[in-house]
């Protein structure tokens, strides 16, 4: 099972949940998930908390036809916080004018941070705290929308004080670029023209690259574990923070 | 057609989007909608910007079972900013802890408030700046989550500024209360135990009440049109804010 998924392309690319996994495991009846898009700057966000076997969502997505170059996914084992539409991943705040994505894979512990500007959890869990706190560093350290590169070096001064706390592998997308935080587990592959098999999948989820690609293309996946055994995924290392940018990785 | 709808209840309430309407009028392919509604203080947001004949949200929503004691829902008639995802109402924000959403019919012209602190517009509509302006007064005012007396007479002083631009109908619910302005037209009906209909319906949505309610049960909807003509439905008066909780109004 695929925790955490994220994907930055240069071309939209579609992606479709399955679920067949989800099913299986429907017993346990603690799954949730979530997916969030982008299609221009607006934010398409469906998420549920309850087993996906019997969710209408799950339903209704499972037949939507998702194709973004920005997407961020997350299927939740509930590690903290009740089992609640408000603590489902991934979380959405607005800062300087873009929506701002977030999944978490992990657990924080005793993480209760200062937050004391404009960012607030709904629900309850260490995910969404950690997300609030974030944001407001965010806000604190640039004024309006920075470049990529000064985003990616406040948040690389940023994670590392939650990951004290546990566990903090994480996906963070605005749209533009899509950030990802390891301290266990975060594996990435770029593909690029041709790609080498048409689909990427697991037992919950499928990832459909266009039949013809045009030499252009190029699609970073960003996964807890890798999703295909003949191309070359590599494995962040603890403490890592990697950012994306039109499929390719910056720096 | 109704272009706002917004519910108040003290027990969850069906609402079944037809789209019977849309699909009449998708020749224009100019209108978008979207609903929002809350579970706990979990919030659900379906909007689409497509003509809802080709929307494949539209096809998800129509069997969605939604049911909830607070909804806000807005079937748009683009007058500004372009026909996309970013633009289609109601929009949400965070605000001390709780998701905050805001749909609006009218025109507001030349309206650029000043926004400095938290909340920016994502897309370039009228009404989500008036959205980012209340919601940033809001927060100057009051550092934390007010009693609701207190939110209404501050949303009292801040909706004169903005309705002074042009027409300022808005709805908007924080999950506990539902405020509605009224510049032009916007009507409401208090429905109790034993409702007098199983149900409100124009062309494109129904609302279902419970066949056996129980003497207890009480809602309030807040429309732009009357949906029914054997009910006493009141219509605010220009610049008239009302607020509803628990299935009545308020003051």
């Amino acid at each position: 099972m695929c925790q955490l998924l994220g994907l930055n392309a240069n071309t939209p690319t579609d992606l479709v949940f399955s679920f067949t996994g989800f099913a299986h495991r429907a017993v346990e009846h603690r799954d949730g998930f979530g997916i969030a898009f982008f299609e221009g700057a607006g934010l398409r966000l469906f998420v549920d908390h309850q087993s996906a076997a019997e969710s209408p969502v799950a339903a209704m997505i499972r037949h939507y036809p998702i194709r973004s170059r920005h997407i961020v996914t997350h299927i939740r084992k509930a590690t903290q916080g009740r089992v609640a539409l408000e603590n489902t991943h991934p979380f959405v705040r607005e800062l300087w004018g873009r929506y701002w994505v977030f999944a978490h894979n992990g657990n924080l512990v005793d993480y209760h941070p200062k937050l004391h500007a404009s960012f607030h959890p709904v629900g309850d869990t260490d995910s969404e705290r950690a997300f609030c706190w974030l944001m407001q560093e965010l806000a604190k350290n640039h004024a309006r929308m920075p470049s990529i590169p000064d985003l990616t070096q406040t948040l690389a001064e940023l994670a590392p004080q939650i990951a004290r706390h546990g566990t903090f592998n994480f996906l963070l997308s605005q749209g533009e670029a899509l950030w990802a935080h390891c301290t266990t587990q975060l594996h990435y592959v770029l593909r690029r023209h041709p790609f080498a098999d048409a689909q990427l999948q697991d037992a919950d989820l499928t990832v459909d690259f266009a039949e013809h690609t045009t030499p252009q293309d190029r699609v970073a996946v960003i996964v807890t574990e890798p999703l295909t055994t003949n191309e070359t995924w590599v494995a962040l290392a603890p403490g890592e923070l990697a950012v994306f940018v039109d499929g390719d990785r910056l720096g």
